[in-house]
């Protein structure tokens, strides 16, 4: 038996949904999620659905075939169809925070995360002995204003030998070049601690401290090349009060971060978000 | 144009949601909105639908009909189509507190429940002013021990007389006898200030506050003969400290009951919600 | 036995809390709260206390002459001292929209409020009929670009006739003068429909649509020169999704916007907020 | 420069506060922080103060001599008085799930908690390889029916052996005995997987499931003879619906578990928290 998950976009008209369901009912597929959201503005139409085929049915190549010419192309559709055996690659790129890697590593060590994660990058050595206790190949790559260029080439020959799928930014505190984004459309996730669009850009928790907020976020995007602008993955908050300190600041919000990033990652590594516009669809 | 919403709940199987979307397709009928549920553990299949037709389509009685004799009958569906200009009527039932009243009120005065509400019956007459302002006949029936029956009789008629649809206690505080539980069936509807299952029964408040919980909650569900252990179709919380007294989480948990209670009655009137095995499916 | 609340304000230094507790003991006074706060980066004292005295002890008039001269000058303290039976005078100013009005009012009858309203001023006459139903005076006050200065001329007039203590603006949709501003220093409260400082302005909820957020929240602030810049009494939040229009969000915020405006009332009757350098304490 | 953290309990009475701020006052000390708390019903006075001392006045065991016989005495008070530079250690007792240890463990590399951990015990062998990662010395000491006296004994030399303070249960999943219990008063902290009350004891998950409630939450506590009854610490919730399988309650289970656990270690470690009549005090 096998397990696909299709993605599907395209403009919104009459009788997508049951030719797609229809199709699959043909094949002998059983359907166990469904769901679609309609961008009523735009006619825009997204769909995600999960269906189970047993191993005696068509092969999984067939199926695309088919459902190319009979499906997406007589309704210009944009696609992916995945099945869940296939294990991503993940880089992560890092500074000198830790709290971010350790609690994605400790969720890949324990198998939470259907994910293999090739290596690890930084522009610091600091979190070395951290990817060495997982076994898992660090490479210290300092960037500095002259060597930007360099680094970059270092870097997107990395994830090209490796075939990373998507890369996240676990606290990296760099600029990514747009040579890099443009290379991994929708597939750089980023972790901001703020809940954007409040503090955009560099030291939101002194923002924040400074404005006297009573509530502090922090917001997984996918990242584009406007700073902090880029597609909104998840957020989440907590409630702080004027006792707290521009220190008690960071540490609430590093248990924020951590969680939102980790929830980011699974959504996107079970394929439930869909971009469109600068803003995500996200499935349940 | 005309809209339909459409439940369905059936032994879970191949083809349902094919044969559903081809049905609506075929007579014309465009889905902006479709979402599913299977219950593995009891293979039991559960939908929600919208489609809108336009009004020189097929009339509605004859989409039912056709509805249930190529769908519903074969697939032995369990299943409910309504438009969305059909207005149900809601009962209150209220004790002496006034705040989830005035929240309900409120919202149906500036048009944001598409409701009718034919009458408010107490077993007090300390609410009357309030019914009287928004214009809502207000029927006093105390009750007593010796005369529970009576009321019962009294209660049944208006509630045959007007056409009621569904019942809504709002802090009614009374026990709801098993006739008139079983005559409106999934849709009496009572607002609980605890997180349930804890704190179920009397005084909520006061458990709490003994036992020095951090969260106090509440909670709305249809009401069963089991008190308190109905289907729960929304839950919510806040936060307290050792500094809050009784009365204190009395004030605080009045905000949760009044927003948890008109978010089911929300729920329940776009037909968002289903039951099955003493829980709830709620749509988004 | 007569309640104090007393609220203070200097440098820090050492010794204030013994010398303000060891005062409050000398007079017999049993204090039932303190809370201070200490603002490192300013170097300023900032407590909120509150005592219980015997009906035979000390009359009130006298306390206040003798904490002035021991105790205020030498500290050079900018203080205050209400006894709880002071009910202050709260004028409300509304536009069209009633949830926040409603609410507001609901507490007000239910007697969870313990204020005075003399007045409702609008520049629209919508909400009449509600305030009729309260028996609360409504001045429909319709406001131009031609009458701006007659209009507040008017409420100033209003305000002073009634000796109004704070305003609330209950989604009042209208720029208040700096001249009224000025005569309430800290005393009008603003509710804003966004988690400031994001979506400052107008149209929070289209703003929030427009970038895809996932939560969406309210603020409550003390209405400064500075449009929504004002210090912030109390924020909420709510989660919200890609399938929500920018009416659902208008709808879900609703219930957010009340209920934080009426905590930030809450806090500002009973003395449990102090405000400097633009951000507020909030006594718990 | 020392700072002391005093924690005082007492019948409440007048002139407590006043006596205790004079007397750091007479001593030259700067309060920096002051909170209280009166449990009305029982009559009992609760009181934490930080203070700042400058290095050349009185040294730490004198001030405690003479607070002891001129404060505590008189007014008869439990109290304690710490510097904050004593790190106090503390014992992780787990079994097979890891990421409350990941958490812990994390929080604890980067400096975030002010503890020694001596030593890791755990039933199981299989997450020493972590301990080894993060060079803690991990027993693996097997509890069975027969050998429950046993193991407890070599334990208790262990604990005794570090000078242990207080143990953490990281989901340890085994009953500690009373006399452990005993031994270790108001020093036990467990991590329990639901929002208590309620599901109390074994597969809270799969009763809230069950139930098919709305949140589910977790819960710090003190670990008392009676299982799940102990003081509460620190709860918090996530919202779930239909659409989650008991494994995906136990996955978001897990993030609440870690992060819930954790602010009641740090809770601990900072001396904010008191037990009084089964139920805490946690200061802010």
């Amino acid at each position: 038996m096998y397990k696909i998950i299709l993605q599907i976009n395209c403009n919104d008209q009459k009788g997508i949904i049951a030719a797609v369901t229809s199709f699959i009912h043909e094949y002998q597929g059983n359907i166990v999620y469904i769901d679609q959201h309609v961008d009523q503005e735009q006619n825009e139409f997204f769909m995600r659905l999960e269906s189970k085929f047993q191993s005696n049915s068509i092969p999984l190549k067939q199926l695309e075939e088919k459902f190319s010419q009979t499906i997406a192309k007589p309704f210009n559709m944009t696609w992916g169809m995945q099945t869940s055996d296939q294990k991503p690659k993940m880089a992560l790129f890092v500074s000198k925070y830790d709290h971010c890697l350790y609690d994605i590593l400790g969720r890949y060590s324990s198998g939470e995360l259907n994910v293999e994660i090739p290596f690890i990058i930084s522009n610091h050595i600091d979190l070395k002995p951290i990817a060495n206790n997982f076994n898992i190949d660090y490479y210290h790559i300092p960037v500095t204003k002259e060597n930007k260029g360099d680094t970059e080439e270092i870097q997107l020959e990395l994830l090209a030998k490796h075939n990373v799928d998507f890369i996240v930014l676990a606290r990296y505190m760099q600029i990514i070049s747009p040579k890099l984004i443009s290379k991994f459309q929708n597939n750089i996730i980023n972790i901001h601690h703020s809940f954007l669009p409040a503090f955009a850009g560099a030291k939101p928790y002194h923002s924040a401290f400074k404005r006297g907020v009573k509530i502090i976020g922090a917001t997984s995007h996918y990242v584009t090349e406007d700073l902090d602008e880029g597609p909104i993955i998840e957020q989440d908050i907590t409630h702080v009060s004027h006792s707290h300190t521009i220190n008690d600041l960071v540490l609430k919000g590093r248990d924020l971060e951590k969680i939102v990033l980790s929830r980011a990652i699974k959504l996107h590594l079970e394929k439930k978000t869909m971009v469109h516009n600068n803003k995500t669809i996200i499935f349940s």
